[in-house]
């Protein structure tokens, strides 16, 4: 299967899905259906056949979805069963925040280093970790061979840091900053910066 | 215009325009063109013509879009121009991130209440506000007219706290508590836990 023939945005609804299965698993549940599953998630069962599809199927006419098999293969398909290691790069609230976020466990995701360019925070201790000079930010993310990022930068320096980012083989970069980013071919970037979250729903309102 | 006969999936995308193109005035451009604005947001010429025709254009051919004017019609459709106040729920490391979060001032909202149920926390002070009892939430809301929350509690409690908030009248729900949420029909959620947002980019990695 050639990755970039699935178009992106149904990639970007796995992980939603692999969340809501979680849920229901964590309910007792054991199989579910494609209207089930669709109405946890605000999608119609046709369209969560329609994705699912994409990628084998998974499920049996009449019997539904065993969740705990779905589970699996959508861990397999994000590529979720290892554990990636992530940089958090600026420690401000939001960093800050991120580095000891408790919702990366089972999910794929380890926090496993912290930079900040500000000579109060480098050396100073943020649970297990120890802040560290962005002035190593290079050779410290190309040693450890870390390819995600988390951008908490202020919206000034976003771009600049970014670029050192990807210059350390950095692949994927969450960015929080609210600006757009500039990266190659090759290099993706998530932006959760959270007025384009609210700005998406103050649409229907009112 | 009917709001829902617009696609989701489009007006998910003009938060990522305006942000765009607000980008592109700061770099002290007066225009751009279909080309440029999809270039910035990793989308074809045709996609974006596509989605600005649901709303009428905007743009004239050969001399592409006016970026102050084509700002103020998305302002205008996300209903952005006002200011919206915003509760932030559960101060723990995220909610307080995001009580301090600078990205909202001129994006269209303003944090005005803060809530936590920890008695250690409720009265104490964040910059201009004094976290409030979690108890008083839904009386505090419905007052205050508040129709936008930020839900920054553990996994364990955001059903409750999201059942409270949508009995106090709240609308639209940013949540970041790593599980999804049951709401009725007129409320939305928009989901920025962080795990997803990187599971969605490492489905290329590797």
């Amino acid at each position: 299967m050639n990755k970039d023939q699935i178009p992106d945005i149904i990639v970007s609804r796995l992980p939603v899905y692999l969340r809501a299965l979680r849920h229901l698993k964590t309910r007792g549940k054991l199989t579910t259906s494609s209207q089930e599953l669709g109405a946890a998630v605000g999608l119609s069962a046709a369209q969560i056949r329609k994705d699912l599809s994409q990628f084998g199927g998974f499920g049996k006419q009449g019997t539904g979805y065993n969740i705990e098999f779905l589970i699996e293969k959508l861990r397999d398909i994000l590529q979720v069963k290892q554990v990636w290691d992530v940089a958090v790069i600026g420690m401000g609230d939001m960093g800050h925040a991120l580095s000891r976020y408790q919702g990366f466990k089972d999910r794929g995701f380890r926090v496993a280093m912290l930079f900040d360019n500000d000579p109060t925070k480098i050396g100073t201790q943020v649970d297990d970790f120890i802040i560290r000079d962005a002035g190593e930010m290079i050779p410290a993310i190309q040693t450890a061979g870390i390819k995600l990022a988390m951008l908490c930068v202020p919206a000034m320096q976003a771009q600049e840091v970014t670029d050192r980012l990807v210059e350390a083989g950095v692949k994927a970069i969450l960015n929080y900053a609210p600006i757009n980013l500039t990266v190659p071919p090759g290099v993706r970037v998530q932006y959760l910066d959270p007025s384009t979250g609210l700005q998406r729903m103050t649409y229907y309102l009112g």
